[in-house]
């Protein structure tokens, strides 16, 4: 194999496939990138076995071949090199010649036989969005997704294609979140969990463009996310006992109120630096008249604010986790939010008007 | 006590004296800011008793009075406050209120007795440079020292003024750094072990302008650098017996090379792209005709690279830790640099024509 690459053209590869290079593995494989020269275009590919990600990379073959190189070394390598023409060149399948102006590297290597290739995905049930729209989708939802939790189905996004409609549902033991979207056209109904870790990822890599489509594949065990030069394969979580949330919605309310979105994160983020890690300390709303009083009282100190509301129904107090306010504040583009209240007990409601978004809250009972 | 400050006054002098706040101490004292305010102007101090820093901050004082508070809760709340007038109030030595626009904190505090001051320097021995100078002294230094050294000597800074020249020294066990330097005036003899802890701190402070001076006051235990609004006071290590490095540099070589700094800072750079942590690989140095080639053979792969040099002397074959190299290589300003070779075995010196700078190198011994 010989290949004639740009610098710039192999880190952008490098960068995107990189998502899906294992950290901590024992097989070695798995932290390598596949460079398959073999059918006229370059191919970086990497596969974490749970997310596998493959894009095109710019360049001339000068002879066909693939290979599988260590993703981390490789990369260092190229990203210190000279800002010029890479020759990537392998003879007998163990080492290859990286050669850049007078540098010349010369590193071990595996056969591209030892890794596993993206598997073949059935393209039919289909949905297509944009870049833009997929990442804005991920970002309002994703924080409440849990990797860790030992519950599986918590470590995933409900993706819901209902004919027209895409609903993404997240949450954990204390909150949901939810967001509605019009597709352009009618798609069929299937739903899938997709895991949060791969949405991340794959949010990296997506350009944000609105005018950038990325077409969505599905099928029973694995999702596929096609866009640009790049295709994601992802594993799916089992799905069939997932939580039906709209039981867990109301419409019905006490306490309604329309708050500066930028006003009540930034007083939350104040509120939360008297409180220690570790510590669970809830910061109480108490709603009256035109004004919203945020406190909190720490062995560090306390802290009172008040922020302008505009109020419909009774006054409220009621207490919450900081960290899920603040969570939902920062992911909002509106300046203004409207929360609903129902008792100090029950869940509090953030969401617009048309539901595009909807946010759960359970607050802190004492 | 009672002050208005703007908030950036408050930032500005917060970020000067948390150099000096201990963060690693049982005493809680240790941790926290003095704000004095009984004199007149409000002044900042933190001090961990090796290190201790003074500075002004502009504000106006409604009530005189002096309190310590917690520097990391100070900061953390004074960064997060809106951009305006904040007021800071005490009544009673034990509480202080923070108020900004409708945010209102009531944060703990210490009595300012309990607050160790900065020790009175006697104004003697004196020497004034600029603070770009002095900014400059230290980052070409200073990456010899090592704050963890069980040998104290090797923790600190040789500040040594023989009449009108300046001499800073730093060295470990395998190399050293020396800058040479003319003063204005003859300011006598003296020479102090600054800890090289304190110098990195108060490189951090000074705003490097070619035209704003520094005054360093040098007495038997402390070093006092004074610049623009802020005093630094730092302990000094015992000297008498520090190394003459004079006996440890020779103005013989068999070879001197001259080369371009970048070009061999950028090749180093990538040689060790191929050393894992912990593995200890020199990078062989192979000076012949009009060329220096660099190479190195790891585990990992091999690299070579060759860089064009203007050469005086024998040919050379030598082998030197490539973090040594690199370390100076990155702090020299000028587009060339001279390399000085004896024999294989024997330190390299890498110095300009004045002796402005002098790092010497042992080589690895095979």
């Amino acid at each position: 194999m010989k290949l004639v690459c740009k610098k710039s053209d192999l880190i952008t590869g490098i960068n995107i496939v990189m998502k899906a290079v294992s950290s901590k593995t024992t097989m070695s494989i798995l932290e390598c990138i596949l460079i398959d020269a073999t059918e006229g275009v370059i191919k970086f590919t990497a596969n974490d076995m749970e997310l596998g990600i493959e894009t095109k990379v710019e360049g001339e073959i000068i002879e066909a071949g693939s290979i599988a190189i260590d993703a981390k070394i490789f990369s260092e390598i190229v990203r210190k090199l000279p800002d010029n023409d890479v020759v990537i060149e392998v003879n007998d399948e163990t080492k290859a010649n990286i050669t850049c102006e007078n540098s010349k590297f010369n590193i071990l290597v595996k056969s591209a036989d030892d890794f596993s290739y993206l598997p073949e995905i059935e393209k039919k049930d289909k949905i297509t969005l944009s870049q833009f729209a997929l990442k804005e989708l991920i970002r309002q939802t994703i924080f409440t997704v849990n990797d860790a939790d030992k519950n599986k189905i918590l470590t995933g996004e409900l993706f819901e294609v209902m004919g027209n409609r895409l609903k993404v549902v997240a949450l954990d033991k204390f909150r949901i979140a939810i967001r509605n979207m019009e597709l352009k056209e009618d798609y069929g109904n299937f739903k899938v969990l997709v895991p949060g870790k791969s949405l991340n990822e794959i949010s990296k890599i997506l350009n944000g463009g609105v005018d950038d489509e990325v077409n969505i594949y599905f099928t029973s065990n694995h999702i596929l996310f096609e866009f640009d030069e790049t295709k994601v394969v992802s594993r799916l979580i089992e799905c069939s006992n997932y939580f039906d949330t709209d039981k867990m919605i109301s419409n019905d309310y006490k306490t309604k109120i329309t708050i500066n979105k930028k006003e009540m994160a930034n007083c939350i983020d104040r509120a939360t630096l008297l409180i220690k890690e570790g510590d669970k300390k809830p910061v109480f709303l108490t709603i009256k008249d035109t004004e919203m009083e945020l406190s909190i009282n720490t062995f560090i100190g306390s802290m009172d604010e008040s922020i302008p509301i505009v109020r419909e129904g009774s006054d409220m107090m009621i207490s919450f986790n900081p960290k899920f306010l603040i969570d939902i504040l920062r992911v909002l583009d509106s300046e203004e939010v409207n929360i609903y209240f129902t008792n100090p007990k029950a869940p509090c409601f953030i969401r617009d008007d048309e539901n595009s978004y909807i946010y759960v809250v359970l607050p802190v009972v004492q």
